[in-house]
């Protein structure tokens, strides 16, 4: 079978960030996004109440070197304002398509 | 802790190709599967313009065999023809339940 | 990049067991978890019927050995009662936040 490795980057933010998040991460080399809608409660400040709050996961399918991109601007850009969380996962994708 | 090696795949496609995908998903010898409604975009056709389309995501945990199955499935009956993505990773399960 | 290797672990349950498996979750020393409302079908006997039935995905971000303390938990008093799967996996996340 044809496939290749890729890294699957998840972020989850508040609907807010929606727009600007998908924008950096299609500039960065992503090739595609996919948004759920969640709920979220955590220690980043997201939602502190006994209730959790709305939130949106995005996920990307990219290249190591994009993911890296991805990851250093969260940690930079994104972690000291916003509750974001955000991390790395390596998968095998099927072919056919450039990512 | 009693836990087994399977794969988790995941499949995203259009909300039109749920019955059909679950199906062949169920024939290759997977015992259920999980669905959620998304919004995509990408470079598969999904959708080009600047608001991301509902999709779903299919997943389901299935041995290394019924995962190479499904992929093969997907990158020569689906791909070529529908806006799908598909990839594989390894995950830990807990036991108890046939798979 | 300052990252740290953290488990993901994913529980799949019936949405009545919201409030227990999240409780007993933050109890176990998780300090967050994202819900998503999925559909279900399979052999742990969610739903029998050709129609897949509402679900919760429960995803939480942990160490190693707290994904090991829940899915010990999962194995032991959660699933021969109730309808859940749970799986865990390893991912890199980016720092600046306890886990």
């Amino acid at each position: 079978m044809d496939t290749h490795d890729l890294i699957l980057v998840t972020i989850i933010a508040e609907p807010v960030l929606e727009d600007r998040l998908t924008r950096e991460i299609m500039d960065r080399g992503a090739t595609g996004y996919t948004i759920t809608e969640v709920r979220g409660r955590g220690t980043r400040g997201i939602r502190t109440g006994d209730i959790p709050g709305q939130s949106i996961r995005i996920e990307t399918l990219v290249t190591v070197d994009v993911a890296d991109a991805l990851l250093d601007r969260a940690a930079e850009a994104w972690f000291p304002h916003y509750a974001v969380v955000a991390w790395a996962s390596p998968v095998r994708v099927i072919r056919g398509d450039k990512f």
